[in-house]
């Protein structure tokens, strides 16, 4: 097994070679990869029977072995996923800006591969496969540092991935995955240095939490979302009702899910039987306020100041009843992650105020949370979403896995 | 004296008032600050002569008594700084992109502030006012930390422009200075996350690699410029001297003055003795490979692998004769710190070749490095050259200190 200095050195020549690379030739690497996972389903569907046995005996959650699971369809979808990557413009070489100054000198900014992207993550094994085709298409040479959980199916997916890309004269360190997934190995990962440009944890809070504290490589913090949606007075209740039901239950797991409702005091006797109806379908529990449990009855839970921090990612909603539109930006300021927040109004100033005021990845007036996407931003495919302000902020696609270059071209110019 | 976290909750909450300032009310403030600066220059100067009396009583080097002392014209110089940025356009609310979605979303990616900026920062009061200035202009609150050896100066300049933003109507928390200049503070603003969401470190290497290696709060790598200048075969040989003579001696100090002269082993025996020439006029010491003391004489001390390693930062020069650009370019890829690196070249596809392949935040054909500032790009005021790949790379105007927000503008859309 190769160690992580290993893997950085080899890395490094390989974003080299990749840094050079003309769009023709990833995009053939990548049709190449594409073939490869297609040809080799069975190898795939093999190594990922050993993880998924070996997780029903360590008695791994549902939804976990969910998330591992591979099937015939999943692993079409995988190499589709890296087919529609080839479609997507290539934004190594994009002219930012430029101009002459008054000297002469020739100054334009490019937009160049950040080189080496180490990507540590958990079960999904898509992600393997994702990050490779992304780090590809965009110049940049990826180590991939997966949960021990995949390990087979992971081992799998990269060794079909680099032998085709071996096959269409790739370097051997454009995409290689970390064999040892013991804990030495990610912490390793966060000191490399010189070695690794950028770390983009991928995973629950807690895997987030621990790379952003201990790495000394820059990270792109993706991920965590406590959103809210505020219905605000006055406004349309169907349409309130319709925004909450879609942010929280039409995929509760995800980060764009809306955690928390907050209603204005005006409307909540009105709304919250709405809301609760719809929720109901869904089975939502909810935990609420003291208001909130008033207007519902005693049935509801009440809501914790935890409740209020928690992303559930699950069927659970906390719910707060609040005086004004200042409130409710005042409970976001305090509580959200900075992912997506949303407000239902009619009120035309309230929605520049909120928009305004609330500091997130993205804000919305009378949509759904669930927007948060790559795909329906209209970037193609994401490599994930960042939460933090530096670099990129929501998602995040092929442009956001590059830097700039200023290149100056002179005639002698001194200073 | 108030602790890191009481300035970071004053700093917060002036953040969100500076968030929605128009661009009018910050200039207010701007030349309130300058005005004020201009006014209480005594105070200012009375200030600075403690600080420089306790310097040359403890024996400070001259070179940084001299970055620490201020005069009439300087502080002129420095109040003359705030006025100039007045005048650059305010990067807030400006739309980088936007579109309408197939489903009738509305989504626009705006520039906001950032939030909070901590500045960590050695002897340079300038500094002070700059960062504040700069900050201010972007709509971001900030947390000033200098050194020990410029507190009282610094305690006069926050205590003037603070006094000035209050009087304009800014909060308190706008600019802010940490007056315990303990190590425990700045170690503190390192692990402020939540209350300081960037940190740009501006000093010499060692604060630097302090600030990465111990920040869990994202960090703007600034300044640390190993800078090489390439003498290709075939070249104009004068250009080359004229470049070289620049990039070294027109101000040694600086990250954008060249460290280390390579040349083409064909031009070496011609070039290095009209470079040498020049470079004693300025009686610039240089450190050179057997080649080169072979062609200049065993007078040239010896280069070690550490000379090569070193921003010198002084009248020091490492020369090496390389057999090929490629060499030269390997040269580069070992050494560099990704700041500036120049070729100066004839022919085309070297000139090509240089720029592709050498990857550093400005990358110049025919010119001298010390073009890479702001100012010179025009960009106007910066307030530090990065030299990380993350969020910014090169100098770093008011434009770097801002982040995206997505705003999503909907009538009711579900996923």
């Amino acid at each position: 097994m190769r160690t992580i200095e290993e893997l950085g050195r080899r890395a490094r020549e390989a974003a080299s070679f990749l840094a050079s690379a003309g769009s023709r030739e990833k995009d053939r690497g990548l049709l190449a990869m594409a073939a490869a996972l297609r040809e080799h389903t069975a190898e795939i569907l093999a190594a990922n029977a050993l993880d998924t046995a070996h997780g029903v005996e360590s008695r791994m959650s549902r939804a976990l072995l969910d998330r591992l699971a591979l099937d015939e369809k999943r692993i079409q979808g995988i190499a589709a996923a890296v087919e529609e990557i080839v479609a997507l413009p290539d934004p190594v070489g994009r002219v930012d800006q430029g101009s002459v100054r008054p000297n002469g000198l020739s100054i334009t900014r490019v937009r160049v591969p950040l080189g080496v992207a180490g990507i540590i993550y958990e079960a999904r094994p898509n992600v393997t496969v994702d990050a490779a085709a992304l780090c590809l298409k965009s110049g940049n040479a990826c180590i991939l540092r997966g949960g021990k959980e995949a390990i087979e199916t992971n081992l799998a997916l990269a060794g079909i991935m680099g032998r085709a890309l071996e096959q269409a004269g790739f370097p051997a360190g454009a995409v290689q995955l970390v064999e040892d997934t013991s804990r030495e190995t990610s912490r390793e990962m966060m000191r490399a240095n010189g070695l690794i440009d950028v770390l983009i944890p991928r995973g629950g809070a807690g895997l987030i939490r621990a790379v952003v504290e201990n790495s000394t490589v820059p990270v792109i913090q993706t991920g965590v979302g406590n959103c809210h949606v505020y219905i605000d007075s006055p406004c349309d209740l169907q349409m309130g009702v319709r925004i909450i039901e879609n942010a929280k239950c039409s995929r509760p797991s995800v980060c764009n899910a809306a955690e928390t409702l907050l209603v204005h005091r005006e409307v909540a006797e009105e709304f919250l039987p709405l809301a609760k109806a719809a929720l109901d379908r869904y089975e939502v529990q909810l935990r609420g306020c003291p208001e909130t449990r008033r207007i519902l009855g005693e049935s509801v839970r009440p809501a914790t100041e935890e409740d209020y921090a928690t992303e559930f990612g699950d069927y659970i909603l906390a719910v707060r009843v609040v005086d004004s539109l200042e409130e409710a930006i005042d409970h976001i300021r305090q509580y959200s992650t900075g992912h997506s927040e949303a407000i239902v109004t009619s009120d035309y100033s309230h929605s520049r105020l909120f928009t305004q005021q609330v500091d997130a990845a993205a804000v919305y007036v009378n949509a759904s949370t669930r927007f948060t996407d790559g795909g329906e931003f209209g970037l193609g495919a994401e490599i994930g979403i960042s939460t933090q302000k530096l670099h990129a902020r929501g998602p995040m696609g092929l442009g956001e896995l590059t830097t700039t270059k200023y290149i100056v071209l002179g005639s002698g110019q001194t200073r």
